[in-house]
This record gives structure tokens, sequence and C-alpha cells, in this order.
């Protein structure tokens, strides 16, 4: 039976920060979502777009054109090749949407940045079943 | 300066039901949104995803496999190549992710189908311009 997915949910139930999880495919790209605080760092996606939605809180994202900020609902489309920077003061729940080939931090390796199997793995007690009544 | 988006904004303004209007690209996709109330009538997409998110309201998307309801918030990914039959009983507002080669009503053709100018048409008062302060 087909389910829908609640990102928010899913979002709030992750433990660590600035750690994505895929919750959907979408052809080429995974649908992703993450709890995040603080800054991850600079970096860029030389040829895949990156978008981003708030699902709770607020998150600044630096570019060199300038920062933007998405409040709650807001969403952005950092173009490829543009180098960013998301940051949080506040905890922060976010959508990403990301081709399948996206590196999490780009060409940056830091402390933050996780692979695809870290992004893979299964959210426990998070299957947001919901049949229909 | 960049700029986000409110979706939820921008599709609270359209005055049309099931007439998407693009607000954003992703490399080969458009994030588009709309105001459905009724319904569109079944179609597939053979080889392209599409992604709903409900920001408003309450969607059920039919297919031969079931239903799936969506409630505010909530997002599903119709499989390429699966029939389905979006309906809203009340008016609600969606989010849609589907490739720029993604017919509205696939290949079905009715009164409600729209071309891809007409989803590109600009939306006035709606840049949702929100400078960083």
């Amino acid at each position: 039976m087909p389910e829908a997915l609640s990102p928010r949910d899913i979002a709030a139930s992750l433990t660590e920060h600035w750690s994505p999880r895929v919750i959907a495919e979408l052809d080429q790209s995974y649908v992703k979502v993450a709890k995040v605080q603080g800054t991850i760092g600079w970096h860029s996606h030389e040829s895949e777009d990156e978008l981003f939605v708030v699902l709770k809180g607020c998150l600044r994202i630096d570019m060199e054109a300038g920062p933007v900020v998405l409040n709650e609902g807001d969403l952005f489309v950092v173009p490829a090749g543009t180098r960013h920077n998301p940051s949080a003061p506040d905890e922060c729940l976010i959508m990403l949407i990301e081709r399948k080939s996206t590196l999490h931090t780009g060409t940056v390796v830091n402390e933050k940045t996780r692979t695809l199997a870290e992004q893979l793995r299964p959210i426990p007690g998070n299957a947001c079943s919901r049949e229909f009544d």
C-alpha cells in the first residue's frame, strides 16, 4: 500500500546535526532530511543544483553574492558551482533534494562530511506509514 | 541578491485550479506550485517520477495499488509509469517537482491540461523577494 511521508516528523526524529538521511528517490535525485545547528562550512557542487526547504526554524545560506535567509516553509535552490555555507544559530529542520551523485560537502571533506552510505541508513521507527482511512 | 521563495504564499496567490506554475529550476527539473480542487483525471508519466508535497489542505492520490492521502506537510513520489489521479475535495495547495520534459497530464489531454508555456507564465506580484535583514 502506498504511504505518504512526513519529512518534518522524520527530520525531528534525527539525533545528529548535519547528517542528512535519504527518505525518497526522485529519478536521479534523493530527497533527504536533516537536523542542523551551527554551520557546515563553505563548499560547492560543481555541476549539481541543490534544493533547500526549511521544515522548521530558520536557515541562512551564505554565498559570495550575499546571504539568503529561509524561514519556515521557504525554498531556495543553490545553483551548481555556487560556493555556499548553510548555517543555523538555532536548531533547524530542513529538506534537501540533491542528485544521487552529489557529495555531501562537495570537494571539501571535514569532520561533518557524511558518506552516501551514512545518508542511506534506515531511520528506526520512522516508516511514517499512514494507511488510508 | 539571492532570495528565498515561499511556495505556499505563491500557491495561495493563484486564481485557477490545476494550473501549475513554475517557481524554480533544479537541474533538469522544475519546481512548481498549484492550487487544486476536485480531480484532474487518470494519467501517467512513463519515464519520470513526480514529487508531491502538500503545502496546505489535504490531497488524495489514487493509484492502481491503492490510494495515498497526504496531509499538510506530507510528501509522496509517484513512481514513473504509475497511473495516478490526484484529487482534493476541498481546496488544497501543493508543490510539485517534475522533469522539464514531463507533460502535465501525461499522454492524456483533457480540459485541465496546461502547456509548459502556460506553466512558465510569470506570477504577478509574487517575486516573494525577501532581503536579508
